[in-house]
C-alpha cells in the first residue's frame, strides 16, 4: 500500500468494527460503517488530543451519544494511539474486556463518558461544554488560554428523538455553547427500518430554533464536505453547531448499506466478504497494514499539542500562580485543605445551636456554608429554586460571563439537567449539584442511574420528601422513590432528620469521590435532635444510635428524615429499653463493617420498627419478618400535612402501638 | 348585573380560583388568571361535552397538561354544571375533597386525566385524539360519524422545557392529529421568574419542524383573536394547532400580575382586595351572581349535543348493528364474551405442548393468540419491535387510515409512548401496550407511576430483562427495575418464567381494569415447566407451589422468570424435602388472601432462599433475616450470557450452596 486515501483510513474503522462484531457474534457495525469519513476527519484533522495521556485536561471531549457504535470508538482510540490493542478489539463484548458492548468511562481510557441509552451523550457533552466555559472564564488571562478545548459529539436519529434531546439542546442553545458540535448521522434507519413512518421532525428548523448554528445537507462520505462544514463550526462565535450529515448505514456492504439489517447484528461472513471485495480491502480480520496506522498520525501531534500547552502552563504558573495552582487542584479532583475541618466544625456548630427547620432550609445553609470554600459547587434547580432552596448569595448564571458564574437556572428540565451534571462531573473541575422535588427524579432516573454507574461525582439534591409536603397531591408527593433510588447501586441516598444531619450529608456527598449521592430533604420543619460528638460523627456511616436504651434493647425503632422525630416521640413513651436509630443513608450504613452494623442493630434483637413515610416493604431488610413498618403502602393525598400524617398513620400513638404489639 | 361580559365570565373563573387558594393558603392562582379568557371563549362556544354526563363518550376531551392551575378546570367544571358545587371549591385542596391540588381523574367528574407532572398532560392528549382518529377510522360510515370530538389541551411554558413535549409533539404531527388543539400559555414567567434566562427557543418555529399548524401572536386576553385562531384550528385537515396566546400570569392583579409571585402562593388579601377593584368584582368570596352563571349556559347546549348523538347512534345501530354493538363494548371497556375461556384454553394448550421458548417470544405468541380476539389491543414499540417481539401477523400501522390501523411504531420515545398509552386507555375503547428494554423504563417511569395512580388499563412490556440479555453490557442491563417497578402504587408486575406463564401474564393484564400491569420478558430461552390445572390456573394469584415437597417443607424456593429454572434444577439435587414457588407477580401475590400466602409460604418455614437476577435486598420481604438471597448487588457486565450468569452466581450449584448453608 502506497500512502492510504482518507476513505482508506475510514475503511480500517469499518472492518474493525465488522470483524469485531462477527467474532462476537453481537454488536452493531452499520452505524461505525456509516460514520468512519466523518470521524477519520475530525479525528485526524481537528480532533486536539494526546493518545498518550487522554487525562490530559485541556484535550477536546469526544462524546459518542449513538454509542451502540462502540466499536467506532474503539477503533478510532486503536488506530490514534490510545493503550488499546488489536487484542483488546478481538476481545470486544467479552467479561472484563476493555471493549464492552457500548463505550464504558470506566473501563477504557479514552472514553469520556458511558453511552448507549440514547439522547443521554447529548447531553453530557453539554455538561463538557458548559465546563469548559466556565473554567475559560475563571481561569484565562490575557495571552493565557489555558483552557480551550471542544467538545464533540455523534449523534444518530435515535438521540434525536429522545426527549432529553429536547431539554439539552435547548439549554446549548440559550447558553451559546459554541464550542460544541454535534454530527447527526442523517441515515433515515432506525432499528424498526426507515424512519418516515416515525420521525417526521424537520430536524434543522428544530435545532434553528434552539438558536443553533445548522450546517445543511452535509455528505457525511465526502471527507472536503466534511472539513469545510467543520471550518465553518469552529468559526462560530456564539452558537452549538449542529452538522447534518447524509450518510449510509452499513456505507460499503453490498446487500446490507442503507437497510436495518446492518444496524445490530453481524453482517454475516458471505457478506463480509462481499464487503471486503465492495470497499478494495484484501487484508484478513484484525490486519491493519502498516500504512494504514501511519496514516493515523494523529497521535504524534497530540504529544506535540499537550507540551505546547504544558509550556503555556508553565508561563500561566508564573504569571498567575494561585489561579494555576487553583485550576491543577481542581482538576485534580482535590478538595481545599481545610475543607473537611470547616465542614465539621460547621456542623459542630449547628449540634450546639440546635435549630429546629425544614432539612430543605437546612440543605441551603449547608450550601451557604460550603460553596464560599468550594469554587468547583456548580448547580442549580429545574426551575424550583425557591422550593428546592438551592440560591445562595453568591449564586450568579452560568448564562453569564461572570468568573464566579456558578448557577444553573436549568427550566423545567430534570433529564437533561442531570445527564448535564454528569458531563460536568466528567469533565472534572467542578462538583455538580442538580436539584427538583424528590417525586421528580422520576424524570430524570436513568440519568441517576448513569451518574451511579459511571462513578460520577454529582450531586442530586430531591425536596419535598414524602406525603409532607401537603396540598399539591399524589402526583407531587413521593412514596416508592426513596426505596427506588436506594436500590440504584452505588447510588448513596441521604434523608437527613434534622439540620445537623443534612450538613453532614452535604459533606458526605462532597468528599465522596467515585459516586454520586441524592440529599433528599423535607418540605416541612424538623426539630433538631440531641447528640454528643460521637453520635455526629458517625452520621457519616449513614447510621447510628441516636438514643440508646439502659442495657440490651427489647425494641429497636429506625427512622429517617422527618419520622426520626416521631421514633424519639415513641421512645419517650415506650420507656428506657428502646432504642432509637437514625439511619439517614441505608447505603453507606451497608457499607460498615460487620462490627459496626451488629452494634447498631444487634442480631439478637428482633423487635424492631421501620418508620419512614416511603415504601413499606423496604425496610423488611431491616425488620426482617418479625418487625414491623410504619411505611406507606399507596399513594398519598392532596390535603394539609396535619391531615395527611394522621391520615397515614404517621403519629407517635401509631408508632407506640406497633411496638408495643410485636 | 345585566347580561356579563365575556370578561366577567371569565372573572368568575378568576375569583373562584383566587377565593379557593386564598382559602387553601395554598395552590396556583396566576394560571388560571392568565388562561380564564380563553378557557371561557373554548369552553362556552367551542367545547363540546355535556355537563350532566361527563362519560358521554363522543364528548371532546379537555386536558389540563399544566395541571398546577387545577382551580382553572375545577371553575370551568363548576361553572359549566358538573357535579363540583360551591362547597366543593371552598373545600380545595382538603383530604378527600372532589378538588385536590392537582387534577386527578379518580376524584373529579370531567377531569379527564391527572396532570401536574408537566409535559405528560400533553402526551396523553396525543393519546386521545389518537384514540379517536382509529375509532373513527374504525366504526364511522357514510352518513354516520358517530366518532367525531376533539382533544384540547392548555399547556405552559414547564410542558414545552420538558423532552417528553418533544416526544409527544412529534409523533403528533406524524400522524397529522388534526383534531388536537394545544394552547401555549406564553406568558414568558416560570417558577424561576422571567424565562428568557432558561427558555429561548423559538417555539412556533419549533412546532412547524413537527408540521403542527401554528397560529402565532394571539392575545390570549381577547376574546375576538381567540375566536378567530380556534376558527383557523377548526379547519386544519391535515395537521394538529398550536394557538400562541400572548397572556398576563395573574392577569388582573395590580402588583403581581405578570410576575412569579402570583404563579404558586395566595395573592393575599391586600392584593385580593386590589384585584376585585381593578376587575370591578365586588362579590364576596364564592359568591357567583346568578347571571354569571347564566352566562355559563353551555351545560343546555351539551345536553342538546349528546340528544343529538343517541340519535345519530340510534340510526347507526340499525343500520350498522354489529358496529355499534362493538363499539359499545369497547366504550364500556369490556371483554368479548369469550375471552377469558379462550385465553385459558390458549394456556392450557401451551402447557400440553411445552414450549422452550425465550419469554419475549412467548409474549409475541400470546400477542398472536389473544390479538385477533381483541380489536382493542392497540400498541407498539419505542423503535426495538423485532427485539421486545411486539408485532405480530394482523399488526397494521396507526400513522395509516385502514380501519384496523393498531400498531404504533412510536420510535425511540419511551416517555411519551407510555403517556400516550394512558390517552388512549383513559379515552375509552383501548387497551394499549407500549413496549421498550426494561432498562429504558426509566425514560417513561413517571408515566408508568401516573398510569398506576390512576388507574388507567394500560400495558408495558419490558423485555431484556436482566443481565442475561448479555454482551450490550449494564447500560441495557436492569438490576434495579424489577423492584422499582414492583413499588410502585398500584403497577402489577409480572415475571413469567414459561410460555405458559407468559400467556396467563398476558390473560390478566388484559383482564385487569383498575390499573396496569408492566409485563418483562428474557432474552434468553427459558425451559418450560410441568404444572397440572390447579397450578395453572394460580399462576394468576401471582405466586404458587411449582413443585412441592414430601411433607412439610425444610427450605422454600421463591424464584420468578429466568431463574425458576435454576430454582427447579436446585431442588431436583436438594431433594424432597424442598419446596419450589414460582412467584410471577409479587404484587398480585400479595393481593391474595391470608391463607392462601400461608398455603404458598408457611410461617413457620423459615429456611427461604429467593433467587433472581435482580435486586436481592427486595426480597427480604419474603425470606426475611433468616433467608437468603441469589440476587444482584451491583451491574452488570458486557459479556456472552453463558460467562455472565455464573460470574454473577446464578448457577446451579450456587442455589444449592446457599440453600445449605441456611
Amino acid at each position: 500500500m502506497t500512502t492510504p486515501s482518507r476513505r482508506e483510513l475510514a475503511n480500517a474503522i469499518r472492518f474493525l468494527a465488522i470483524d469485531a462484531v462477527q467474532a462476537a457474534n453481537s454488536g452493531h457495525p452499520g452505524m461505525p460503517m456509516g460514520m468512519a469519513d466523518i470521524a477519520e476527519v475530525l479525528w485526524n484533522d481537528y480532533l486536539q488530543h494526546n493518545p498518550a495521556n487522554p487525562r490530559w485536561f485541556n484535550r477536546d471531549r469526544f462524546v459518542l451519544s449513538n454509542g451502540h457504535g462502540s466499536m467506532l470508538q474503539y477503533a478510532l482510540l486503536h488506530l490514534s494511539g490510545y493503550d488499546l490493542s488489536i487484542d483488546d478489539l478481538k476481545r470486544f463484548r467479552q467479561l472484563e474486556s476493555k471493549t464492552p458492548g457500548h463505550p464504558e468511562n470506566f473501563m477504557t481510557c479514552g472514553v469520556e463518558t458511558t453511552t448507549g441509552p440514547l439522547g443521554q451523550g447529548l447531553a453530557n457533552a453539554v455538561g463538557f461544554a458548559l465546563a469548559e466555559k466556565l473554567l475559560a472564564q475563571r481561569f484565562n488571562r490575557p495571552e493565557f488560554e489555558v483552557v480551550d478545548h471542544r467538545t464533540w459529539v455523534f449523534l444518530g436519529d435515535g438521540c434525536l428523538m429522545e426527549g432529553v434531546s429536547h431539554e439539552a439542546a435547548s439549554l446549548a442553545g440559550t447558553w451559546g455553547l459554541h464550542k460544541l458540535v454535534a454530527f447527526w448521522d442523517d441515515n433515515h434507519i432506525s432499528i424498526d427500518g426507515d424512519v418516515h413512518g416515525w420521525f417526521t421532525d424537520d430536524t434543522p428548523a428544530r435545532f434553528e430554533a434552539y438558536g443553533w448554528n445548522v450546517i445543511r445537507g452535509v455528505d457525511g462520505h465526502d471527507a472536503t464536505e466534511i472539513k469545510t462544514a467543520i471550518e465553518t463550526a469552529l468559526k462560530s462565535a456564539d452558537k452549538p453547531t449542529l452538522v447534518c450529515c447524509r450518510t449510509t448505514i452499513g456505507f460499503g456492504s453490498p446487500n446490507k448499506a442503507g437497510k436495518e439489517s446492518s444496524h445490530g447484528a453481524p453482517l454475516g461472513k458471505d457478506e463480509i466478504a462481499l464487503t471486503r471485495e465492495a470497499l478494495n480491502w484484501p487484508y484478513a480480520p484484525f490486519e491493519i497494514p502498516q500504512a494504514i496506522y501511519d496514516g493515523w498520525k494523529v497521535g504524534d501531534v497530540g504529544k506535540v499539542r499537550e507540551i505546547q500547552w504544558n509550556d503555556l502552563f508553565d508561563a500561566y504558573a508564573q504569571r498567575h500562580p494561585d489561579a494555576a495552582a487553583e485550576l491543577t487542584r481542581r482538576s485534580h479532583a482535590e478538595l481545599p485543605e481545610s475543607f473537611r475541618t470547616d465542614a465539621l466544625n460547621y456542623a459542630m456548630k449547628l449540634q450546639a445551636e440546635g435549630p429546629n427547620v425544614a432539612s430543605r432550609k437546612a440543605s441551603q445553609m449547608a450550601i451557604e456554608a460550603f460553596a464560599p470554600l468550594l469554587p468547583e459547587l456548580v448547580g442549580g434547580s429545574a426551575d424550583l429554586a425557591h422550593s428546592n432552596l438551592t440560591l445562595w448569595k453568591g449564586s450568579k448564571s452560568v448564562a453569564s460571563d461572570d468568573a464566579d458564574a456558578n448557577y444553573i437556572y436549568f427550566g423545567v428540565r430534570e433529564f437533561a439537567m442531570t445527564a448535564i451534571s454528569n458531563g460536568l462531573a466528567l469533565h472534572g473541575g467542578f462538583i455538580p449539584y442538580d436539584a427538583t422535588f424528590l417525586v421528580f427524579s422520576d424524570y430524570a432516573r436513568n440519568a441517576v442511574r448513569m451518574s451511579a454507574l459511571m462513578g460520577a461525582h454529582a450531586i442530586h439534591v430531591y425536596t419535598h420528601d414524602s406525603i409532607g409536603l401537603g396540598e399539591d397531591g399524589p402526583t407531587h408527593q413521593p412514596v416508592e422513590h426513596l426505596a427506588s433510588l436506594r436500590y440504584i447501586p452505588n447510588n448513596d441516598v441521604w434523608r437527613p432528620c434534622d439540620a445537623v444531619e443534612s450538613a453532614m450529608a452535604w459533606k458526605c456527598a462532597i468528599e465522596r469521590k467515585d459516586g454520586p449521592s441524592c440529599l433528599v430533604f423535607s418540605r416541612q420543619t424538623l426539630p433538631h435532635q440531641p447528640r454528643d460528638e460521637g453520635q455526629l460523627l458517625d452520621i457519616a456511616r449513614g447510621g447510628y444510635v441516636l438514643k440508646d436504651s439502659v442495657g440490651t434493647p427489647e425494641v429497636i425503632l429506625i427512622a429517617t428524615g422527618s419520622e426520626v422525630g416521631l421514633a424519639m416521640g415513641a421512645a419517650a413513651q415506650l420507656g428506657d429499653k428502646v432504642r432509637v436509630v437514625s439511619m439517614p443513608s441505608t447505603d453507606v450504613f451497608d457499607r460498615q463493617d460487620a462490627a459496626y452494623r451488629e452494634s447498631v442493630l444487634p442480631k439478637s434483637v428482633r423487635k424492631r420498627v421501620a418508620i419512614e413515610a416511603g415504601t413499606a416493604d423496604f425496610w423488611r431488610k431491616y425488620v426482617g419478618l418479625d418487625g414491623a413498618v410504619v411505611g406507606m403502602e399507596r399513594y398519598g393525598a392532596s390535603a394539609p400535612i396535619e391531615a395527611l400524617m394522621p391520615h397515614f398513620g404517621f403519629t407517635v400513638e401509631r408508632v407506640v402501638g406497633v411496638a408495643k404489639a410485636l
